[in-house]
């Protein structure tokens, strides 16, 4: 509805009821202009409405929807299926070029406007969240462990001798594989014991570099975000070693961006330090389905770089993601989904320290996670419990939880690790984990508790050990089902 | 709508309807248990609304839908946006796990079937359309560049020594750039020139692997779509040969599950030499979004190496495209497109053939590309002419031909292409592209070759060379809208 | 996208991209700019994306949607689930005001002016399908039945002392009960049967006309589409009569816009006499959901009377399909609909009357009906069976047959009609109705005959007329399924 | 998915996992088995994952939807946009048949569920809300104003002498057009004024009845939810009268859903005297789109009359609406809206009463209206300054509010309304209402009394009122974006 148009629904309906929508309009529009001039992150959310209007815009801007173009080339967007078309907004070039995956089409002005914006907005994002020098960003529609193999195949090219990258031991399959996938071996560095706490050794760190040759060395990947009782690995005195003997340090802060904590210690370490490039998850810290990064850091040259290392298109559908959830929150909508994570992770850890008591537990004493907590498991029957104790939690739908017993051998790609699942060699006591993550609700926080109190209390019991636990166990489906419907209700009344 | 639901249907409507719609219902249910049951691609399409039912029952199946679910880990597919939840019909954990991206999911059964039939559908198509000896696909959610790139990796795994990739060349930037980004020294083969065409060097080949070492080549990379004048290369005889030597053979089938030929010359070369993965653009062929690939193969321990190579989870989206568009298509529907592109293959080429002798040209011969086609610009003008002709196009809104002057040299990554567009260093003369892909339309070509007729005499005509061309042309604007727009008649009638 | 919103994007991408895209918006611009000009149906149909566009940019005219609107009334347009809001693209305040369902609302000038434009093309559909003449019409979400009663109570105010609606015979429920629920006293007008055709008894009218007193009589209620074997109503003369006596004329032409004999005959009435309004229905003539009529005719008092008689507000439901059908379609569209519709209404003729002839019966011989067509029944066994034919196609997936057998008797609202369904006393044989309407395919013709054929060769054959037909029938089941599933396949080739 | 998916799902992913998701899905069919066994209106809300799920279902028992249907009857819900078929989740038959609205349709078992669930579940509603006793009711897709219309008819049938109706005087056009559109007289019925509150004249109406004579007056029709002054009529009082008198009664409970006050008095009446039907908005009462209304009543066989009155089919849309809107609330999720609502009643009250004594003003003491209030507006001025104040809330987007100057003189259909808008011939003083009615946000009322106070000092302000409000008045369109946008605060700042 551009102004002339306005003028011609004044012939249809009274001019004081258009030039009220007008001006509504304008202040959509104003929303929209400023978006484009700043390329700023909004601080109010915006409407589903506007949103939508929006990403109608960009479509059109896209040739695919041109009215009388003719594509007579290889790639021309046609989409067959109408669902498929309208779940992507119409959009279908996706983003990037040949070249590089940040790159605009001459084909999809919109895409590529949409993709500008959206990395435009996630820089904000970095920035807001505790990393005010970062300097470029971009999303990438992979997940972590595939674009940590982008960050080293960059790395790669200014590094063309190196073999080895140094690992602080996190027991996540996906961050130890993308070194393998990448072509490099890992060297694994143990964390120490501090209390109840695992941290980086960072004196380890240095002494592997020394032996090994820092000119073989294509960096150090170090971990913010991971499951108790590992914490998030010293980054500033890693990044003062990486600067010392020139290494290349790469930070998987897969779920960090909703830590302050985590932030912190990147921004910490890119001052005092080297850190080449950090990278974070889309669906674990933004709310959105699986699919994206963002590839992170403080040098424009080298993050344009990894852009460029991609080869070819690539698909926009997680862009088109955040870009919505970005605008529909506004950054105080996300500001606010921050302080409430920050607020339920204190009171998940006093309910689970109160839970685990009750039982003869106690919380492991982690101060420095700020996500992830655990409560011990101090059972004197054999191994195979533990596990149980996870899969009564499981089929009472709890997710989440992950029991370790510190005992498993894991072999992959060829290393083994000894105490799989629990970051170290030999942790004293099997645990169970629970995060506080964004998006976690107090319902989700009390059901958790009632049914851990329950399956512990059954756990224990020794007569119950002996038989197997099943779902057609109807005291405990009537509690499950008694959080949530009505037939529950019932069902409840007859027992 | 179970039974027991029907029952209960019917004392709120007439029996007599309700069996009705439960026999209806069943037929629907047939269909999905025959899918879940064989894992083949129907040969009659689904209706949409039973596509969406599908959808949501799988989505139903993942934890995050679970009612009464609380989840407690860092990772709970939580999607804050309604429009986003929508868009993906609730699904929102993604393909694969940490360790494989063709792995199962604990909290998302719904999205590993949907996975699982996808792939499953996706190996009928590539055994339909010519390759029906293919043991073991996977669709991978990034396009066909970076999934070379992954499949080069894997490679790696069992030849650590080798630094090189033969590469027949083929002057499209992301498959050269892929071999750059998966670490390894790109050793590019000119192309032969015969009659008008281009065709693979195989005698070089064979050469440079012995000038270089087997062991120290990592494959060839081998190109089947491509734009004319290149055919597409001889697969037959460069599997022979890395059958011969040890090599790897990669093959970049971007845009080639839509032509017989294409697929016939993988199926071959699988037959008589070696032949490790193909990959394939499912924009390109299946008419979704940009976004994904499938990588296939005839050794199913080498497919499921590379899927395990994928480190970590990725987006499903891709794969919720191509499943809802094979299914709505059906084998048939799919098969009526191809043959409606073969057919309009050669309408364009008759068409281009006439347009080309009235102005002076000629049609090339290059009858081996089944999908590109080229037409000589034999200007005496300087070559800034040529790019004009493109631009004259582009702004007719024309999009995908490629006019190539022959003379641009482009350096990419270190290596200085001469005559980049062209596959060749010295092409004999300037020309202009286009191609009949799948999904081209009467009108498309019929429009192209109007438009195509009117700026050739423009752009022949020596009193028009030397004005610019601008959009705002009167007469070929009229031209342009009216093809299609009420507003262009209007317009054609005041002019 | 205004003009300062392109200029901005082309910081974000290269100018010459977006001047392209800005050309194409220009192109969306001009279609609704005329639209909201000229309020006429596009002769071309519009993109579903640019009719989207338009609906949400309506959407956001209205002050539900405005940003910082604060709504203290007692109707707001809020609407709480997303769904529901999403599926009526946020618009929520209806159309009409309390005085008239025209009228334009102060709160929702986007829905006002959908209704406008809506309203306006419908009166191009008209005027395009047959009645140029055509003066004035309004799409009110009620179906026919129900308009024609705010017809009637219209009429009413200017015929206070009436007592009387005058209707030639037609045995369709909705239509008679209009009569009762508007509170008249309906004057059943037998028809005469010539040949094999019913058609209107007109002396009797106007004999029962001064019977009555013309005062007395609220108006002549006529028909023009209908089941065969009855014809529409003789129109002009009926409009003759009643411009000689003064009395009203209302006429149902519930899906006679799909036919240019029914707008023909309407055409004709108005020019040789009196037709106060017509009403036909939105989904049987335009593809939408059940939900709204049309109302017109050839005086504008008139019809903004029978629009301000509608006291209040109204669903937008049916005004927004009709919106998007009718921009989705364009002029072309539709056309080519009716003309596709006029071959396949000679096509089922065909093929009925030689299915017909080869069970020894016959095509009735009803040249005026250009819908509805029947053919004969004369079985010499009891009543029952001819139901069981129409059962027998049912269970059969054959919808839309009716098998009438002319004995049936059925008391509505105290008035007895005999024979009813075939809008005669005593017609002389029992029949089969099929109509080839709008929207019906070749393959709807073909299925039909061949299941036709199938029943009737059972129906006909003595052994099978005393078991009762099964759905569980086997033979029949494969049959069936085969016209349409793979399931079906598999059961035929084990059969 | 039913049991034997399940299992071949296991063949897919681990039995393990799909067991879970069965259980799940046990849990969602549940609900499904109970709403279908039940009818009633759930406790808890749904989904929208199962919302969408049950009406795709649906859909699915719907001839149109039927694979390998074939149509050849004249009305087969087609529905040729892919939009639209989207928007109503392929239904297409709409509610009701030929005879009745609220009767089955045979080829749309699905739609013939949809609609007999929603009544069932309306039912539920009105009976949780404070009429227990209510025994029928039916959704019909009109707006109350023609359901009055509706009632009127059908009341007609036993009451065929009549030819008033009696009307304690409420000013709202609709309502009163109802009486006239349906055929009858209204007898106007002043209020009387008691204290500042408007309240019915029931020995008016008794009075009345005798002057008229019982058997001419159709039904008194009486008003629940009102603009205040005016508060709900006694209905108590006057169905006795109905009863002695054996006349008709119907009310008009709007918005009266919301309020417990408007439902316990129709309740109340019912049981101690006569009241035939009550009728409801949905949109103002349920927070969809406009256009449905309940129609309730005490009788089943009156209820059952009026909804065979209607003549025919009728759109399915308002009863999707209230379908979905009904299951995502839960009776809780409604509960708490009632919740909610009657705690910002008060809020509202208290904070206009202050606003109101800031500006020399008072609130009126209405205390029985329990949706409505009012302020006094004394102003010296001549009385289009009155209206100035209106205008000068609406260009800041407050919505909603009506200044009434109680001189107004309105004709309505030959009926002369002195005072109209205050409901009385005379009103001491000119007021401003404003609603608490469901839906209402804190954030609504306090931009509301915000907005308010402003202007009521700018309009009290002496030098203002001689200059013409406009939108462009900067300070003001500072404070109204200020509100809610980012370009507000940067205009704030430049102020």
């Amino acid at each position: 509805m551009n102004a002339q148009n306005f003028r011609l629904c004044e012939k249809l309906v009274s001019p004081a009821y258009v030039k009220q929508a007008e001006e509504a309009r304008k202040s959509h529009e104003t929303k929209i202009r400023i978006l484009l001039e700043q390329r700023k992150w909004p601080e109010e959310g915006w409407e589903d409405g506007v949103i939508e209007l929006m990403l109608d815009e960009l479509a059109l801007m896209d040739s695919n929807n041109f009215p009388g173009n003719c594509g007579v080339g290889e790639r021309e967007a046609r989409v067959v299926s109408k669902l498929v078309q309208q779940r992507h907004y119409r959009l279908g070039h996706g983003i990037g070029r040949s070249g590089d995956i940040a790159a605009i089409q001459p084909k999809a002005a919109g895409s590529s406007v949409l993709m500008k914006l959206t990395n435009s907005m996630v820089l904000d994002l970095l920035k807001i969240t505790g990393v005010p020098n970062v300097k470029a960003c971009f999303l990438v529609p992979m997940a972590t462990g595939m674009s940590l193999v982008l960050c080293m195949l960059t790395l790669r090219q200014s590094r063309p001798k190196a073999r080895y990258v140094i690992w602080p031991r996190i027991d996540q399959k996906s961050c130890f594989k993308s070194i393998l996938t990448a072509g490099y071996e890992p060297v694994v560095i143990e964390n120490k014991q501090v209390g109840d706490e695992l941290q980086t050794d960072v004196e380890a760190i240095e002494q592997k570099i020394n032996e090994l040759g820092a000119e073989n060395i294509l960096c150090v990947l170090t971990t913010t975000s991971c499951f108790a009782p590992r914490i998030p690995d010293r980054l500033e005195e890693v990044a003062k070693l990486c600067s010392k003997y020139s290494v290349g340090h790469i930070v998987n802060n897969a779920y960090g961006v909703q830590s302050t904590k985590c932030m912190h210690l990147i921004h910490q370490a890119s001052r005092v330090g080297r850190l080449d490039a950090f990278v974070q998850s889309t669906d674990k810290n933004l709310l959105v389905p699986v699919g994206g990064a963002i590839i992170a850091g403080f040098d424009i040259t080298f993050i344009e770089t990894v852009s460029k290392t991609y080869p070819g298109r690539a698909s926009a559908s997680p862009s088109i993601d955040v870009f919505i959830t970005l605008l529909s929150l506004g950054q105080h909508g996300y500001k606010r989904l921050l302080a409430e994570r920050k607020q339920l992770y204190k009171n998940m850890q006093e309910q689970l320290r109160k839970c685990a008591e009750k039982h003869g537990e106690r919380l492991l004493d982690i101060s420095h996670n700020p996500i992830s907590m655990a409560i011990s498991l101090k059972c004197e029957t054999p191994v195979s419990n533990v596990t149980e104790l996870g899969s009564m939690l499981f089929t009472r739908y709890v997710s989440g939880t992950r029991v370790v017993n510190c005992t498993e051998t894991k072999e992959i790609g060829g290393h083994k690790f000894i105490g799989f699942g629990s970051h170290a060699n030999s942790y004293p006591c099997a645990y169970l984990t629970a995060a506080a993550a964004i998006g976690v609700t107090q319902t989700d926080i009390d059901l958790f508790i009632k049914r851990l109190d329950k399956v512990m209390g059954k756990w224990k019991a020794p007569n119950v050990r002996n038989k197997v636990d099943t779902v057609s166990d109807d005291m405990d489906k009537v509690e499950l089902n008694g959080d949530v419907s009505d037939t529950a209700k019932e069902l409840d009344e007859k027992s």
